[in-house]
């Protein structure tokens, strides 16, 4: 299937429009444990299916994935403590693929729950990718953000948070994807990097570009030099996407994502 | 051989420190017409054998290579006009693959010698490029810009102008490399793009880059659109980088270019 074909749409929290407690106006019901073979079958617009929250101008649910120190995740925090309802969005729950990190500590103190979901302990990386989306599943997210989380999820996880599962990446994609961009970007000599938030899709960095800043590289940069640079503008740049899809909405049409 | 064992450097022009009568200090001959397996012998720095100027702060002599309307071109000629000779670069001849061209035509309105060398009057495409090596040569440049040069140079041109032929391309390298890079850019839905001025070397667009800026990706960019503003930015970084290595002089390491 060509990826033009698929077009998904989430309306913008809050408004009420198109939700109509937790199933979505007309009669699909909530997908809660699509398979991977789904974007076959989608080929019309789909209207993500939100439970209505308990006001109409109640924040997006978000779940955050952190595997280190969570410094995307206290940018996200700080955004909700300073902007209040008005920034839409609001972190209700943090998971991680390990335990003992600054990312989670960061969450207990902000009095959030937690949740790890370790790879090791599971028989299969498919039952990890279950349990995982299972317990993500339970915070019942409108969007799930990938702050720094340092596994691939897979196709199962994919496919339930289809089209709401939104990661960062320290580089211009689709230059330099993976897990050395910065280092990667260094080697080739290039001259403007940057960041980029996006959709994950089953790809490694592949998935439609929500929004990017460039970052200039400077004659005396090293790798933590230039890292240390992009990771302010990802940040900033994570902090308003999140917020501006959650306060205005968005449809993703193939590769392309529209925000009102 | 792995990219990074090559080191080129250029000093800068009409400062004589290591130009001697069209030799270089020390014993290496002009490598006038090296074939393509050049690189590598060259494990050690190469200072590049330019003629003695007349005077010793006479401009870098650049040949421009045009395939169309020469916009590019014509903003070096600007350049070249406005500033004079503290540009550090002057246009000393305009090449095309193809007659009756607005570049060609304005080269002829700034008093400039032209040729065109056409690839179907030669036998072979090495015979063409060859013919094409010749004609730039008898203008004896410092550096060659293909700007909106439509052909790709061969092994026999680059061993000859190793290290001396810049390109620009509509594009952050080493994304969309190619003919079509600002439909490929807006076809993978970027946010931000821009453009590259890089040495060319065997490959297609990934020479070691010069210098690079970036553009935003508008909501309502066509491909026109985006391009417009791609050249408005590529003309400018153009003028500034060949008046930056005319001036400093450079030296390519790896994938590297230094600029003092």
């Amino acid at each position: 299937m060509r990826s033009l074909d698929r077009t998904w749409s989430a309306p913008p929290h809050g408004t009420g429009g198109v939700r109509r407690a937790g199933i979505v106006a007309g009669d699909s019901p909530r997908p809660r444990c699509r398979c991977a073979g789904l974007a076959a079958e989608i080929q019309r617009e789909l209207v993500f299916a939100v439970p209505l929250p308990a006001e109409p101008a109640a924040p997006a649910r978000v779940v955050v994935l952190v595997s280190g120190s969570g410094t995307n995740l206290q940018a996200l925090l700080d955004a909700v403590a300073e902007r209040g309802p008005g920034y839409g969005a609001a972190v209700v729950a943090v998971g991680a693929d390990r335990g003992g990190i600054e990312g989670l500590r960061r969450a207990e103190r902000a009095g959030l729950p937690t949740f790890v979901c370790r790879l090791k302990e599971h028989a299969t990386r498919e039952e990890w990718d279950r349990a995982l989306a299972d317990a993500v599943a339970e915070h019942r997210p409108d969007l799930v953000v990938s702050a720094g989380f340092m596994k691939i999820v897979g196709a199962g996880f994919l496919a339930r948070f289809a089209g709401r599962v939104v990661n960062t990446h320290p580089a211009l994609l689709p230059s330099f994807p993976g897990a050395h961009a910065v280092r990667d970007a260094l080697d080739h000599g290039v001259r403007v990097t940057g960041c980029t938030v996006h959709f994950v899709d089953a790809g490694v960095d592949s998935g439609p570009i929500i929004a990017q800043r460039a970052v200039p590289v400077e004659d005396a940069d090293d790798e933590a030099a230039l890292h240390e640079r992009i990771k302010d503008v990802e940040r900033e740049l994570l902090v308003e996407v999140v917020g501006r899809l959650a306060r205005d909405g968005y449809s993703i049409e193939g590769r392309k994502v529209f925000i009102p």
